[in-house]
């Protein structure tokens, strides 16, 4: 035996590879004061031939050790054990200093994504006209004792565990009969697969059924994120007029004799922004024109809970019997907005594809979180929330709409909706939206300015949703009052 | 006033259109018994006249009576009332009757996807070789009781609302702190985006950074959800060996010189599936050849926190100072796997874009878990329960190693892992992988048949990862019993 090969002891037939076992024999023999700082190391070559190993493993060894700043190479004069020895565990990479300007930008370039942030949705601690719940209304107490009850029961490991892409059963099973029952669907629990929350089923859905330069319709006005949503993947937008009947369906047959649609994007129970209801004749119309010129309908159920009207029409999917209508509906209105919970309703093998495709998204959904929804449905607790909630809304919807004719009669216009949580209102054009946005935002009230429609019409509508359902009578006085004296300044 | 004009009131500034407002007229008489059952209508001219309204109005209001059901238009006869009157609420789409056939598939054709589910991911009901956390040591009651703190506390409210999308502020945080303590880090909160689990990571990234065709360097056999996003997207796989070292720079530098590559894809700390670690002085290389030649280097860091050599060695991440690298962790196999949060650590300009980006994918996170899960790592359970663990786990690692060297030595070939939940085995070539799956699957034992691992590189490999996380000493046991009778048969 060498000397070195007395350091540096070898096992072919270790899981550690030869090159790291040189490595680490160095490393201790440092460590352990037999080779000291500055000592000149053996060439590679003479190391190679005295340990009985291939040359470039001795090389990938040192190169190992001059990474980590075990030993020194001086170009020139050979191979040192460092002067300095680097600390041990874990093994750090030699770099320069850290500047902290380094964390802001990309080395590389990004292309900006093309969202605009509503600044509606990032403020919730200021008041306003928020468009969503009031989540002082939302159920906590039935929420916390669920989720007690999931997390502390003896079979609770399950929903810390891998579950099925597609959600967890109970809930697949409870949200079928809700839709059979409330919506006149025909749905198994086969039928239903679990999102986070109704745009994550836009999302899915446009990922998997839209190519690059599919053209989908939507109203000349849309849902924003909908219409950003298709146009990610490289779909066409073509818009189609909305009026009081919702969005125009003979527009849409024109459309159909001229061109190959692939999907129409309808918000049927209340469109957004508008609030209108698409009438049962255009629904009719709809399907039928689908099943003839084979384009997908999704509907986008996003606020079916939320409907004052004495006879709500039944979604197109109730009448659906050609598999044309892919139906999203979303729990997070009805609960709380962060109980991201959607779902999509569709045939099963649209839902067996989106099971495979959540796999490279989100690989499952949250059992524990689906679990504890699922048993407030089956107490009724959710049947009996949304009850109550409704009442509420509606009298905040009716409040709002008197105050806001009462003051803001003449430079508004708008129709108190049927349904949903705002109300669609039109400024005059004297007004500047966005600039009183912002002057009202600077005394704690909250208002969409209204840009994310603007561009999802691409014009200046001068238009937003005035929501209503986050405020009680007396904020929403102080609300309405803050606007109208914005108004007059 | 004309009979019609006292029976359907017109109310011009209504919120209700006019034709909605006749419809609705119409049913109340109906309902009443004042117009019965196959009384003849009055044509839409006569009637528009008496109304004073335009004729295109009454028949919007016919065809909307006509689609609920509530009047009938016989052909050169006229409007009648229905004979039979339909129900009230909610209004129903008239429509064939339901078959349950109807729900199974898809009036349009779905181009099917390409992602091979791996069947150990779904069948965690039984035991065997799978690949993750036993979930029986999940820090449940610490869980339970974070949870129980989020849910019951005063400001609760707050955690059930619309959120920042790049997730609770205190997660951020702690994440931030935890990286720069024990991985050599330079991050602030800001620097931190959290999503759920880090294939949503990855997916994000190559939603924003990949366009068609971009040229993405991969191992030779890599992680298969990776490989399958990136190709989601359009992006095209370039392979590059990988031996027991890591990935092969010198061949990643190769590629450099002959094309523009944008991103090298890399689980430094672990190889997945092969468990090789990425050696110090190539991860040195890979950051300055991607500083030379502007390619991104995702790196996946989804098992630092599951190492059992002295010193593992800091992720590229902590080296790097122009940008170029983006970290993915994920806490979903530190503390469960239904923990779903994983994080991207990378220059604000980037997190920025990913915030963009989840507006139009999942909108937001969820507070709830995030916060339970921030307070647990600032009370230190986290870091209390990860040692526990991995003692446990290396172990079990040790364990089961020397159970299939004893058992299956002559007919698997492996070597122990340094890291990681699994042992990357390649099986002797008379052996059928996928046929051995089945075969102990039936007996109650799962063992991933290997495919996606083929998959993923293109060819045979009749390799596995075998899962020794799951089982305890006498599981393991018997595991290796059953595959061992299995191979004997």
């Amino acid at each position: 035996m060498t000397p070195w090969q007395t350091l540096i002891p070898i096992q072919k037939d270790s899981s550690v590879p030869v090159y790291l076992q040189i490595a680490n024999s160095i490393i201790k023999e440092i460590k352990s004061g037999v080779l000291k700082p500055r000592l000149k190391m053996p060439g590679s070559r003479e190391l190679s031939e005295s340990l009985q190993v291939h040359r470039k493993t001795v090389v990938n060894a040192y190169d190992e050790l001059d990474a980590q700043g075990w030993i020194t190479l001086k170009p020139y004069s050979g191979t040192f054990v460092s002067e300095k020895l680097p600390e041990t565990t874990p093994v750090k990479l030699r770099v320069a200093p850290f500047r902290p300007d380094q964390t802001a930008e990309t080395g590389y370039k990004i292309k900006p994504g093309s969202q605009v942030r509503d600044p509606v949705n990032t403020s919730r601690e200021l008041t306003g006209f928020h468009d969503g719940p009031d989540v002082r209304l939302v159920p906590l107490a039935q929420l916390a004792s669920a989720y007690r009850g999931v997390l502390t029961r003896k079979f609770a490991l399950h929903n810390w565990s891998y579950v099925d892409v597609e959600g967890k059963t109970l809930l697949r099973k409870v949200l079928s009969e809700d839709l059979n029952m409330t919506r006149g669907m025909h749905t198994s629990p086969d039928n239903i697969f679990i999102t986070r929350g109704s745009q994550m089923g836009i999302f899915m859905l446009s990922q998997l059924l839209l190519d690059k330069d599919d053209l989908v319709i939507v109203g000349e006005v849309d849902f924003y994120y909908a219409c950003n949503t298709f146009t990610h993947v490289g779909a066409r937008l073509l818009k189609v007029r909305v009026d009081d009947m919702g969005i125009d369906v003979d527009q849409i047959e024109e459309e159909c004799r001229k061109r190959k649609i692939r999907a129409v994007y309808v918000t049927a129970h209340h469109h957004y922004p508008t609030t209108v209801t698409l009438c049962a004749a255009r629904r009719m119309k709809l399907l039928s024109l689908s099943e003839q010129y084979g384009f997908i309908i999704i509907e986008d159920d996003y606020d079916y809970d939320f409907h004052y009207h004495s006879g709500p029409i039944l979604p197109l999917a109730s009448a659906d019997r050609k598999g044309m209508v892919v139906y999203l509906g979303t729990l997070s209105k009805s609960i709380a907005p962060a109980i991201r919970i959607g779902y999509v309703a569709a045939p099963k093998n649209l839902i067996l594809e989106l099971g495979k495709l959540r796999q490279i998204i989100d690989v499952q959904g949250d059992p524990v979180m689906e679990q504890a929804v699922a048993e407030l449905f089956v107490t009724g607790e959710i049947r009996r929330h949304m009850k109550k909630a409704l009442k509420e809304y509606r009298q905040r919807r009716d409040y709002m709409s008197a105050l806001l004719r009462d003051r803001l009669g003449e430079v508004i216009d708008f129709r108190t909706p049927d349904g949903g949580l705002a109300i669609w209102a039109k400024f005059e054009q004297g007004i500047d939206l966005p600039e009183l946005s912002r002057k009202i935002r600077e005394k704690g009230i909250v208002l969409s300015n209204g840009l994310i429609h603007d561009s999802a019409a691409g014009k200046k509508l001068n238009s937003t949703r005035m929501g209503f359902g986050w405020m009680n009578r007396e904020e929403a006085e102080k609300a309405v009052e803050v606007l109208w004296n914005a108004v007059k300044s």
